[in-house]
């Protein structure tokens, strides 16, 4: 048993992003002989969240719309008059979707569904350099 | 220390199924002797998600209604130009909730609170045979 | 490797608390020589969640505005028949968002963002005493 960490960074190009994590997250598993444990995902900031979907052209769009419609970001909140940077909206999306997942990995794999992919979404108001955390506790081969 | 996994199968009957998963993790816990660490609970799958609920006869029908009104189920989506298979709700609650869940077990139980029930919620616009993946990392008794 | 158990106690206002915990997650962490792992923060009950935010005035007014709107409290909803206690949409609110977070540690220190804090939201609809569970999975000093 023992604790692994890892990171993997990209870019996004603002607001409705949608980056699929899980090529590299099967690398990690793949290179480093993880066998059995917890993989967890983390984003190390506020505008951001982790969160799996069926990553295809279609939900790829429906996800920034549904988001524009539960917290619309042409409205005015109180985050925006504290710093003055607009992406109030990008902060209350973030908190209801969550900045982490913990992903299984059993016989050497993520158990991760066939149309399941583990996913990064941007919501911040302009493209971002990103960081994501990722962290096994388990078993190696 | 160890890492331990299990599963859990059963049915659902599509969109607002609430199925509770309390009593067989209970089980899981009790018999393999799992003393203190986390228990991960995950779906494999984008239409299906992991939450605790009071499990009553009240909340059982709010859900639905509550994710029916968040994300209506009688709307186009992108999703179902892909595949036509008129589900694009289905991922989009997904996505919200998230698939997995983590709980904490301690003296050789699983911490949830009196009022407190692992829930799956099936949000798939058909019935459908579910498995979870249930992974245990920590010490046992 | 091994698992460790913590517990925060604290009390609510009831409905719109926002409670930054990350001040006593830190001191868990340095008290105790926690250097990596994973750290499971879990609230025990079905009226609270937990979640990330940047912990501001401007959000804290803004978290409890967007769950007004997205759940409303002034509805009536089946839950509240079972029990008469009119807390249905603190039970939905708390459901949306989850219970727990896993946020990782790394050279002893939790790998947030800057401007992130792990918050609990009280969702319930009178003060309340709140412990949430603390528990890590990794390795000390």
């Amino acid at each position: 048993m023992g604790t692994f960490k890892f990171e993997y960074r990209f870019k996004t190009e603002g607001d409705g992003t949608v980056v699929d994590l899980t090529g590299e997250l099967e690398r990690i598993v793949e290179e480093n002989g993880l066998q059995s444990g917890l993989l967890n995902v983390f984003v190390p900031g506020s505008t951001g969240a982790i969160t799996t979907i069926e990553y295809e052209p279609g939900l790829i769009k429906d996800i920034p719309e549904l988001f524009e419609k539960l917290i619309p970001s042409d409205r005015s909140y109180y985050h925006d008059q504290t710093w003055g940077d607009a992406n109030g909206f990008s902060h209350l999306r973030a908190a209801l979707v969550g900045p982490s997942i913990t992903v299984p990995v059993s016989d050497g794999s993520l158990q991760l569904g066939t149309w399941q992919q583990v996913v990064f979404l941007e919501f911040d108001n302009r493209a971002r350099n990103r960081r994501v955390v990722i962290t096994f506790v388990g078993d190696l081969v």
